[in-house]
């Protein structure tokens, strides 16, 4: 089985889902500048999964170009990823309307936990696929990075009633310490 | 004929309707995660049709795999099962309005059986391409899973008047039944 | 230059216009199945412009699968096309919400008139560009069908006021006419 | 790494922002053509978002096509592009609703002035990363069509609040002045 149509398909639901969410910044009703200050918190929801789902795509793009070979399994671990980044317009959404409310806080960082452990998964069985000494395994390796921001996410969900702030500065710190590229698989793969 | 540009189309059909079906998922007025609650047959209806979907494209892929030419035919044979998924995301959204009411569970259930029956159509055109000795052929097989899940789509329809949960069980059934990937095509494939 | 990303690029719009339609066929307020009559105008419209769109992306595959260059005159004549196509929703719309009534079924007529023109520009620049020898032009030849469906679209948007059922049911027609494939590339190219 | 995913991943994204700004284009009322007339600003924003962001297209396919390498950051770079891209839409549907209203003007130029230094930024990191003496470099020159279009664009919003209209046509004028295809990459690459 090819992996070219696993990674179009992934690419063209990935760049739907960072687009789409465009459609919740309404238009203001008024027509000066002073009118988007209201906007400001669904506009900085908006730029910060706009940054999730870019670091999901690079990181993605990066994984399936070290494999060589996908199965069933791994085509549905993929689509279960998928599922979970699907719902990020919809954490986004609800966050931009309620800025640090528990509520979508929480839900906010539900759906990237989930995605996180989606990704840890399909990345797992990556590796039993193409065995653990291959250029796969190693340039995924431990991938403490992914569970060091599966350990914050949770982190910032167990945070969300008592500090919805101090959770959201955790994914921002999540998202800067993603957008640094995984030069792991890079270096690997040049070797 | 090259198949590429058939595949790629219907990849980016099925992924924008996969999306789409998320712009249903509306904000909840409320900021508390119990406003969640009375989304949950949304939220529902929704993963229902994100596997179904998923299952579509998933078998798509098998079969167009073993697919070697395309014509005029297949193209709209094609084309027709993509007409039929594109009403997944409007049956979807009525059932997650009214959880069980036999209208939607009914026409739920038919865009399944109509979309069951476009896949059929056009495997079996695609096995007349390619002569009944052809991989193709022999990886699609009787396809009695295909001609089960129709049967049960059919069932859920006549019993959605008097039973609709049972419907609605029949279609998490059918896709169950079609999580396990379809290994028949990859066995043949491999051989 | 290559073609390649010119076929994905308006693969990936014609597959976006062809599902974006779905999105306006609005959930009815009731649970029962008499609550989809009032529909079926939506339903039709969208059906047409789903067959219509089917066609230009089906004829554009051909019409590309015989170019052998393009440059920036012809992406943007494909560009144009693609501008005109993209208001095949917001007609068909129109349309669905006002069936028979003179304005939606005339500007809905304008739209294709205006898409088939376009169509016409860019076969006419690929065959500029291959010469009046190449595979190209003879596969397109005179393209009586195009210019007799440019010719249908002019009547019936002069109908509009007069006769909208009749400028409807020319629509219909013209889209039969497409749904046989266009054996003619099919046939030089299989030469 | 490869640039074909890359390309891929643009295409689709800006396919998407290009084809759901139709979305806006909410179906009148009425069902007369003359209730097409107050939506002819709302159709000019959209044709002119329309041509910029075909523009965009096709000087990233231009761009894209000299270049043999991307890394991370050129990664990163093209996502910083997109995100301004992914605006467009926004500041459109402003710009429709308050034709030639100072804040809407400036808001669209500024998402014009943040999309043209991004692809500076883009094309830079680029020939960075190709040398000064590579094909791509040579191609893409001094930028001078770039740099002029980023003064015009900050001028127009310049004057957004004292003569809008004339910001308005300045966007018009970089419309124009890019409808030329970019002839300089074509010349190097041919020869």
């Amino acid at each position: 089985m090819h992996k070219g149509r696993l990674e179009a398909f992934s690419d063209g639901v990935i760049a739907i889902l960072i687009t789409i969410m465009v459609l919740e910044l309404k238009v203001p009703h008024g027509d000066g500048l002073a009118d988007l200050v209201p906007m400001l918190p669904v506009l900085s929801s908006y730029l910060l999964s706009f940054v999730f789902l870019g670091i999901y795509w690079n990181n993605h793009h990066h994984l399936l170009q070290a494999a060589r070979h996908v199965d069933g399994r791994i085509l549905w671990a993929n689509m279960h990823l998928l599922f979970w980044l699907s719902l990020v317009p919809f954490t986004t959404a609800w966050l931009g309307e309620h800025p640090f409310a528990p509520g979508p806080v929480a839900a906010y960082g539900f759906v990237l936990l989930a995605s996180g452990c989606a990704y840890f998964i399909l990345s797992r069985l990556l590796i039993a696929r193409h065995g653990a000494e291959s250029v796969l395994a190693r340039a995924v390796g431990a991938d403490r990075k992914g569970l060091l921001s599966v350990a914050l996410y949770a982190t910032a969900i167990g945070l969300a009633t008592v500090a919805p702030r101090v959770s959201c500065a955790l994914y921002v710190a999540v998202a800067v310490l993603w957008l640094v590229p995984d030069r792991r698989i890079e270096r690997v793969l040049s070797e």
